[in-house]
C-alpha cells in the first residue's frame, strides 16, 4: 500500500503534457475492442488501429472502444489527436496513480475510476485505474490490463438486456461506474466475513497474528475510503453538472450510485469502528489472562515462602534448640505448616486473589 | 451487524432495475391491507391482487396500502405499472439493505425507513426496512413481514381518534415516520437502563464480561446512529422540500420528528461518551485492584528473604561459628528476626506501599 | 445523567398534540402569577384562572405570566385557546424532555431553555425545562416548579429598575434568557474549583475517589455542554430572526446573551481538555508510584538471593569441604557477603534503578 | 487558568448594563493619556479629566485616549455619555473576563483584545483584557493596569516613524491590534524553546516532572488558542466590514495580521502535536526502562533459583547420601552449578531476553 | 521544526513594512539571473543591478527574474520602486517565516511558497521559502540560496522544449509552482520507503529506536502538512481567481497541479494512518515480549519454590525424623520431587501459561 509514487519522480522535470507511462502491469500489445450500437443494430470487433476505430464509429449511435494496456504512448498521442483530447487528460491517463475526478472538458468528460479487486489469496486488495472519456456519441475506457469487470456489461449489450440499447453514452458510463461501485460491495463482504471470524476468535486466542489481522484490515479498510471518498464527490459533481452530455433520465441512476457510494463509506466507517472496539477487547483479553497467570504464579510463591523459613529454621546449627529434642517436633511443624498454607489459601479466596 | 451485504453480491452484474430481492425474512405470501378514508368515511380490507387495491382508491380521499413479504417480484412489476413507479425505486424496496433516504419523483415521494425493534431476548436490536411512497391520494408501505408497530395508527384511523382522518397522504406518512422514530426513544430508554446498570457494577466486578457488555451496548449505538443520522436529513429534506405534496400545515409536524431525531443523536452521543468513560472507570478498576495484590503479596515475599537468608547462616557447617554455641542465640535469633519484620511492614506502611 | 427517557415511552402510539406530562416533579396546584406594566404602571397579582390572566392582560403594555406546575392538561387546554397556540407547542411544553429550541409561529415565538441549578449537596446539576412564548404584548413561561432564578427580575419590574419597564415583551424574554445563561457560568465557578481542587490532588493521592470524580466532573460538562449548545443556536437564530416580535434595539442584548454562551462553550471545551490532561498525570502518577515499590522491592529480592545462596552451600554436609574446617571462613564469608550486597547497591543506584 | 469565573457570580441578577467591575488587578488611580496627531502636528498629555481629554481632541485628526486602571465606574459613565457608547460596550469593557471580538455600532467599532505577557518566572502566561473603540476621528484603548506593549507604539507617533501620523485611526487601531499579536509570536518562541529543552530531556530522564512540563505547556497552549482563535475570526470580520471607519488602504494591514493569526494557529495545533508525541515517547521510554530493570532482576533471580535447590539438596540429613561421601563431589557440584548458571544466562541472551 | 520563531521576536515594535530579514542561510551577494523569452527569442544573463534586470525586460514578452539571497534590504527597496511592490510585500518576501498564501494586487500576484528537499543525509526536510511575483510580463521569484529545483525550467526555455516559450507569465508561475508541488512527491517516495521499512522492523525489533523513527516520520509529516495544506488553498484560489493575469488556458494546468496538492494531502493522511497502526503494533509487541518472557521466569521460579521447600525439610536438625534413617528415602525423594516438577510443567501447559 505504500509504494503509490514509486515511478512518479521519474517524471519530475519533465513539462506537463508529457506522455510518460507510470505504473507496473503491461500487456505485450494495446487490445482495442470496439462495441458499436444503437436502439436496434450492434457491432463488435477488435480494431488494430486508432483509425479503424473511427471508422466504425461513424455510423453508430454509441461507441464504445476499451483499450487494455497503458505502455505505448504513441498510441496515445493519435487518440488524443482524433478525440481532440487535452494533453493534460492523456498524461493522467498515463498516469495511473491519481486520485478519483470528474473534470469536464465541453466536448467530453474525464473520469477517473479506481477499480478494486481483491487478490487471489482473497487477502489483499489490487487497485487499477480506470480512465472514462464520454463523449456526445463515445465512450472510451482505459485499463491497465484485461479484465472481466466489465464482461456482464459487454453481455448486456450483445443481447440488448435492460435499456442500456436505448440509451446515450451517458448510460453507458454509469453501468460502468455502476459495476465498479457494486464491486466493492463484494469486497466489503469478504472483509465483513472476516471481522465476524475476528470477532470469536479475540476472545479466546490472544497471539499477536490478532492484532496483525486487525491491522491488516484497518489497512484495506483505510485503503478502500481512500478511493471511495473521492468517487463519492465525484458521482455527486456528475449528478449535479450542467454538462449537455448527461442526459436528464440517467440522473436518477447517478443518484442511486451515489447513495451507493455513501452507503459504502457508512459500511468502511462502522467496520473502522468494530475493529477499534475489536483491538480494545483484545487488549483488555490479552491483559486479563496475563493478570490471571501471574497471580496463581505469586500466589503459589507467597504460600511456599513463609513454609520455607520455617525449615530454614529448623536447619540451622545452633547448640541450644529445645524444639529438636522433642519426639512431637517434627509432624508438630508439619501440621503448623499445612495449616499455615491452608489459611492463606483461604485468605487470599477470601479477598477474591484466587 | 457485520452480515450487510451477504446477498447483495447476488445482484452485482444484473442491469439496475432488476427486481431481485435481497434479505432474508419471508412470509409465505404477501399481504395487502388497505385502509381507505376520508373525514367522514373509512373502509378497510385485505385485497387479493393490485388490481382490487386500485378499485378502493377510486373512490377515497386517503387510501393507504400496506404490503408484508417482498419475496415475489411479480408482484412488485405490477405495482410499479399501476403506480407508475420508477424502476429504481421498485428494486430499492426490494433491496432491504439500504440507508434511509427520501427521493422526490413528482408525482410521489420514495422515503425509506430503518424501523427498529429489540430483539425477544431485549440484548439485541433487530432492523427492518420500511418503504414509504407517499402520492397525491394514496400511500404505500413496505414491510418486510408484519409488525405490530402500526397498530395504533390503524386504530387511530378506525376510531377517528386525533386530527388523522381531516388530513391528507402527508399528514399519514408523517404519522408513520413518528412511531418509527418514537420506537427508537424506546430503544434508548432500554439501553439507557443497561447503561445504568453497568454503571454500578463497573467498579466492583472487573469480569470480561462488563468489557464485552461496554463493547456491546457501543455496537448498538454505532448500529442506531448509523440509522437515525440520515433519518435526520431525510426528516430536514422533507419539511424544507418544495413539494406540492408535501401540504403547508405538515410541516411544523415534520419539524417537531426533526427535532426527535437531533434529540436521538444527542443522546447517542452522550451514552457513547459515557461508555467511554465506563471503559476508562473499568481498566483502571482492574489494574488498581491488580496492583493492590501484587503489592501485598510482593510486601510478604519482601519480608520474608532478609529472615529466610539468616536462618540460612546459621545452618551453616562451620567449624568454628562461635554464636552457635551460645545458650541466648536461639531466642535472640528470634528476636532480632520479629523486630526486623516488624520494622520491615512498619516502613513499607510509613511509605503507603501497604 | 441516564433516566431522560424514562416515561416518554408512555406516550408511545398517542396521536401528536395528545396533552400528557412527561417528567417528575410536580406541585400540588400550577400557580400563575401575573405581572402586568408599563414605562408608568405596574401590577402583581395570583392568577385563579386562565380567564382571570386574561383580564389583566387587556390594559396594560406587557403581560408576563408565570405558571409553576405541568401536571393538570385541561389548564393547558385553556391556555392553547385563550392564547391560540399550535397543538404541538402544547404538547412540548408539557413534554420536559426537550432540547432548548425556539420556533416561530408568526404571532408569537415559541423558546425551549434549559434552567440549571447546582443540587442542594453542591455535587449535581439539577435540570428544569422552563418554556417561554413571546407574543405581541405578553410573555408566558412554563415551569415544572416554583424557583427563584427569576426573582430579581421580578425584584427589576418592581422597583422599575434598569431598562425593563421601558420596554417591551422581547426585552422581557431577553432578561429571562440572560438569567438562565449566567446561572451557568455560576455553576461553571463551582465546576471550576473542583477542577483546581482536583488539580493538586491528583498528584499526590492517587485513589481510585480521583478517577472517580473526574469522571463525574466529565459526566456533567457533558449534560452542560448537550444543553448550552442548542442554545447557542437558539440565540443566534433569535438575534437574527426577521420576527417582528423582536425589536431592533433587543438585538444587541441578544446579541450579548449569545456571546455568553459561546464563552460557556469555549470554557466547557477548556475544563474537559484539563480533565483529560489530569486523567492521564493521574495514571501515569500511579504507574510511576506503582513502579517505585515494585523496584525497590525487586531489588531488595535480588540482593538476598546471591547471598541465600552461599548461605546454602555452607550448608551443605559434604565429607571433605575444605573451608568449613578454616577459623577465618565464617567471618571471612560475613565479609564477602557484605561486600556483595553493597556491590549490588551500588550497582544499581549507578544504573539508576534505585 | 482555571479562575475565569471567580467574580462574575457578584453580578448575577443584575440589570445588563449595570457597571460592575469584574477583574483583580487594580491601579490606584485611573490615568488619561492623550495623544493627539495629524500629518504635521503632534501633541502628548495626560488629562485629569474626562473633559479635559475632549478638548484636546476637539482640533486634532487622530486623538488616541488610553485609559489605565477600570476600577471606577463614574468614570465610566462620563465616558458613555461623552463618546455615545452603548451601555453593552461599558458593561463589556468593565468586565475583564470576555472573549475577543469585534462589534459595529455604526459611529464606533468595539474591539475586545486578549494582551498575553510572559510572568516574570518565564513559566506562565499572564493575560489582560485591552478594549479598543475606534471612532471616526479617535481610538480609546482600556487596559487594566499600566504596561508597556505600546510604548513603540508612542515613540512611533512622537518621532514620525513609519506612516502612522499619515494614517488616521483605523491604522492606529491596526497598529495596536499587530502589537498584540506580535507578542503572541514572543511567548510561542519562548514555549518552542521549553518544547526543544523537553525533546531533549524526555528521552534520558523519565520523571514525573517531564509529565508535569508536557501537560502545564499543553495547558498553556490550550490557553492561548482559546484567545487566538476567536482573535482570527475578529480580524477577518474587520477586513471584511463594510464599516466606513475601516479605510481601503487599511485592509492589506488587517490580512497582514490576520495572516499572523492563522499562522498562530498553525504553530500552535503544531506544538499540541509535538506535545502529544513526547507524551507517546515519554511513555514508551518509561515502561522501556522499567522493563528493561524488572528483566534483569528478573533473570538473576531465576538463575540463583536451582542453584539454591540444588545446595539445600546437600544440605539435606539423609542418614544414606552417597554423593555426601565422595572426595569429588563439593568440586564437582560447583563445576555443575557454575555450568548451569553459565548455560541459562547463555539461553536467555538468545533468546534476547538480556 | 521548532525553531521557527528563534529570530522573528528580533521585529517586535519595528512599524510594518520595515524590511528586516528573518532566516538563517545567507548567501554573499544576491544574484540576479535574468530570463527574457518569448516565442521566438530568448535571451539569459546575469544582472548586476535592478536598473539592467529593467532595461532587459523592456522588449521581451516575459521576464523572469530570479533573485538568490534575501540580505540586503536596500536592493528590495529599489526592487519595490521599479515593479510597483506593496511594502507589506517586500515585508513579506524578506520575513521567510511565512505561510504559504496568495494575494492579488492588481497589477501583479504575491505568492509564498514553501519549497521541500530532503537534507543530504536524507532524514530531514529542508524548507525554503520562494516568493513569486507574477506581472503582467514579468515573473519575480526570490530564493533564500541558490538551488537547482528550477534548473529544469531553465533548460525548456533554453531548448525551448514543450509550451513553455508560447505562453505567459502565468503559465511560467504555474510551472514553478508545478516543480515545487512534484517535489513533494519525491519526498513522499523517500518517507514512503522509510514505512515500509518500519512495518518490518516494527514486529521482531521492540527497541526504542523504533519509537523514534515513528515519531521522526509523524513530526516530517506534520511539517509537511503544515506546508501543503495552504499550499491547496493557495491553488484553489489562484485557478478560481478572477484576475486578469491568469490566462483562462492556464486554468487546467492549475487545477491539475491543485489535484497534486489534494493527491499529497491524502497521502500524508495514509501514512499518518499507518504510524498510528504501527505504534499500536509496536507497543503490542513490546508487551507481548515483556509477558512472554515474565511468564517463562515466573514459571521457573514457581516450578523451584516447592522443591526447595521439600530439600529444606530434610535438611532440618530434628532428632526424630524417621525418614532421615530409610534406605529408600534419598531416591524416593528425588522421585518425589521430578514428579511433582513435571507435573507442574504439564499442568502449566495445559492451562496454555508456557
Amino acid at each position: 500500500m505504500t509504494n503509490h509514487h514509486k515511478k512518479r519522480s521519474a517524471k519530475a522535470g519533465h513539462p506537463p503534457g508529457t506522455l510518460i507511462h507510470i505504473g507496473e502491469r503491461k500487456v505485450d500489445q494495446p487490445i482495442f475492442s470496439v462495441f458499436a450500437y444503437g436502439a436496434d443494430h450492434f457491432e463488435e470487433m477488435r480494431a488494430a488501429s486508432v483509425e479503424e476505430c473511427r471508422r466504425v464509429k461513424a455510423h453508430a449511435e454509441v461507441t464504445w472502444i476499451n483499450i487494455d494496456g497503458l505502455h505505448d504512448p504513441t498510441v496515445f498521442e493519435d487518440f488524443g489527436r482524433h478525440f481532440g483530447l487535452h494533453p493534460l487528460v492523456l498524461e493522467d491517463i498515463l498516469n495511473t496513480d491519481h486520485r478519483p475526478k470528474t473534470e469536464d472538458y465541453e466536448d467530453y468528460l474525464h473520469v477517473v475510476l479506481k477499480m478494486m479487486n481483491l487478490t487471489k489469496s482473497k487477502r489483499d486488495i489490487d487497485t487499477e485505474q480506470v480512465s472514462l472519456i464520454v463523449g456526445a456519441d463515445y465512450v472510451l475506457t482505459f485499463q491497465e490490463r484485461p479484465g472481466d469487470l466489465f464482461d456482464p456489461i459487454r453481455d448486456r449489450i450483445r443481447l440488448g438486456k435492460g435499456r442500456i440499447r436505448n440509451h446515450g453514452p451517458d448510460y453507458l458510463a454509469y453501468a460502468l461506474i455502476d459495476v465498479v461501485v457494486d464491486n466493492y460491495f463484494a469486497i466489503l463482504e469478504r472483509l465483513g466475513e472476516r471481522i465476524e471470524l475476528l470477532e470469536e476468535t479475540v476472545i479466546n486466542d490472544s497471539g499477536a497474528a490478532t492484532v496483525r489481522e486487525i491491522h491488516h484490515l484497518k489497512g484495506l479498510l483505510i485503503h478502500m475510503r481512500k478511493a471511495v471518498w473521492p468517487m463519492r464527490e465525484l458521482l455527486d459533481g456528475l449528478r449535479k453538472s450542467d454538462s449537455t452530455l448527461i442526459g436528464r433520465e440517467t440522473v436518477p441512476f447517478l443518484t442511486d450510485v451515489y447513495d451507493h457510494t455513501i452507503h459504502i463509506i457508512d459500511t468502511i466507517e462502522t467496520y473502522r469502528d468494530l475493529l477499534a472496539g475489536m483491538l480494545d477487547i483484545h487488549l483488555s483479553a490479552v491483559s486479563n489472562r496475563m493478570n490471571q497467570v501471574m497471580k496463581v504464579l505469586t500466589v503459589i510463591a507467597t504460600v511456599f515462602i513463609p513454609l520455607t523459613f520455617l525449615v530454614g529454621v529448623y536447619g540451622m546449627n545452633f547448640q541450644y534448640m529445645p524444639e529438636l529434642h522433642k519426639r512431637w517436633a517434627y509432624p508438630g511443624l508439619w501440621i503448623v505448616m499445612i495449616l499455615l498454607a491452608v489459611g492463606m489459601l483461604f485468605f487470599f479466596r477470601r479477598k477474591k486473589w484466587l
